[in-house]
């Protein structure tokens, strides 16, 4: 009989998260009623979300219950089927969780997607072609609303959203600048994403430092931003926003653990007549055709590019997520479970 | 020879605002030349956008310059005319600025406008029927879209703008809520102006208090807040604020005198899909037709209420303008000059 390993939540952290918020079991895989199908999973993604899911406090999403296996989004192959439209080896995406394998009932819609795998690797379908590359396309045309020629501007740029979003940028003509930490990663978004500049935010320890950097980079001010990080960041680029910019917030990483992080002047949105807004790409499901078919376009054509940094074996996915929250990944991290 | 007695801007504030940053003067009137036309104003219009002028910063008007009359809306009589859309007796709106008359190119588009005082009182050309009238309407109708049963929060809800906004509020079969300084405002707020309830923000000194005070007026969450004030409301605002509530930002007066005051919890624009939108209404003048018809409707029916404090003769303009800046006007400020 074939076993799985799972991890839960046995926890909820104080601060920061550790290791010891999660717990690995193995468990017996049940047997297949009608309408279900078993999928194992060849990658698990590891996204910032989940920190906030781990909190038991009101958010947007419910909080993850203690001893359950953690929630999470991965591609796999199906290994057996009781529903009509999947077969064994069809190349799947889904919510499966932190775990070798998952039982779903597919009948339900939204469950489980089959992909195509012939020009976009089953992976990709984590990153650039599924949740964050959504995310990225969502804030950005939906918020910012980037015009060629305007200047928009992204934390977290080397991450899983923020590379898509300056790319996507650069396709509509705009100036992408990425804020991202370390030299390796700045060269990066550069060289290899091409935006048109990169800021090493842990150059700049200050705001007054930081908001030069991006008067530098950014000659003509900012339009739009794309907002992953909170903190010192946006009040320096909210200080380089020119008139009516737009500011889509996707994550506020800086603030996961609990501590609330000011805005520093929010005073300027009036003065600049900003629009700033939030947003929660899973609350926009209208939208995924569209930007997946864009999305899966560029990404077959070569003309969106990104990374991964692989974690193996379903043990290691809680370091590889607390590497995440600290910002240790380069590009879209992931957990190879085969 | 008639003479103009005029307030002049001769010192910029540093910190508060005070009289000593004021200058009467008297001149003469230049004679009329062919396109000009002379009103004698009837009253002077003070708002809080003027203290923003006042400062030499970078902001989103230009800075008021030195040793000039002071800016400002203002209603009259035409006194003589070498125009000929405009003849002696017509009564006008127009950017006069401090002082008893002014000299208007009334070829200039927008610079003065003939209005209709049979059923609408001349100075509510400066009030619900003017621009702080179509303020209240613009944030409320294009940001806080109010959708009947939704709540409406407004700050300084017994002003020229607040009472407006919870007034069209209710038209639109909503819930609103103003926040205002001392009882006599929240009485005459909710007795007069028929807002469902009125918090007096100075028995709540901290934000604990003022947020069970929301909770209390607003059972079901705030949807929509339209911010006059800035500071400690707006935290509190922000979180009793439902998911995709929207906030228009209007005014910060809370930080007209320079000091940036923060928004505590800017996470909660994430974890809460908010959106926040600043505005000034004098660049979307293509909704001030529909606006003022609607406003225009309301004053004359007697269903949008207002009161004003009337300031009298144009030496008291400053001390009055002080006053408006600490809440100690009642309603429209305005100061009478005939």
């Amino acid at each position: 009989m074939t076993t799985n390993q799972q991890i839960l939540l046995a926890s909820r952290p104080q601060g920061e998260a550790s290791a010891a918020n999660f717990r690995l079991v193995e468990t017996a895989l049940p047997a297949l009623n009608d309408g279900q199908v078993l999928v194992r999973h060849h990658y698990l993604s590891l996204d910032p979300y989940m920190r906030g899911r781990m909190n038991d406090s009101k958010s947007y999403a419910q909080p993850q219950p203690l001893d359950t296996v953690m929630i999470g989004g991965t591609v796999g192959e199906v290994a057996d089927s009781r529903h009509p439209t999947f077969k064994a080896g069809d190349k799947v995406v889904g919510m499966g969780g932190w775990q070798q394998y998952s039982v779903v009932d597919a009948g339900q819609p939204g469950m489980l997607r089959k992909v195509d795998t012939t020009h976009i690797p089953l992976s990709a379908y984590l990153g650039p072609v599924g949740m964050p590359g959504v995310t990225g396309w969502y804030g950005l045309m939906k918020i910012c609303e980037p015009k060629a020629g305007e200047t928009v501007v992204v934390s977290a740029a080397s991450g899983a959203v923020g590379s898509v979003v300056g790319q996507l940028a650069k396709v509509r003509g705009c100036r992408a600048v990425g804020l991202a930490g370390g030299a390796d990663k700045c060269k990066y978004v550069v060289d290899e994403l091409g935006f048109d500049a990169c800021i090493d935010y842990k150059q700049h320890p200050d705001l007054k430092s930081l908001s030069a950097a991006l008067k530098d980079a950014c000659p003509k001010g900012i339009d739009g931003y794309f907002e992953n990080v909170g903190g010192m960041i946006l009040d320096a680029v909210m200080l380089r926003a020119n008139a009516f910019a737009r500011l889509a917030f996707c994550g506020m990483i800086s603030g996961y653990n609990g501590e609330p992080i000011p805005m520093t002047y929010p005073q300027l949105i009036l003065t600049n007549r900003l629009k700033i807004q939030g947003f929660i790409v899973s609350e926009h499901m209208e939208v995924w055709p569209e930007a997946l078919k864009e999305l899966g376009t560029l990404v077959a054509g070569g003309r969106l590019k990104y990374r991964e940094s692989i974690a193996q074996g379903i043990a290691a996915a809680p370091e590889a997520f607390l590497g995440l929250l600290k910002g240790k990944n380069f590009g879209k991290q992931l957990v190879k479970l085969t």
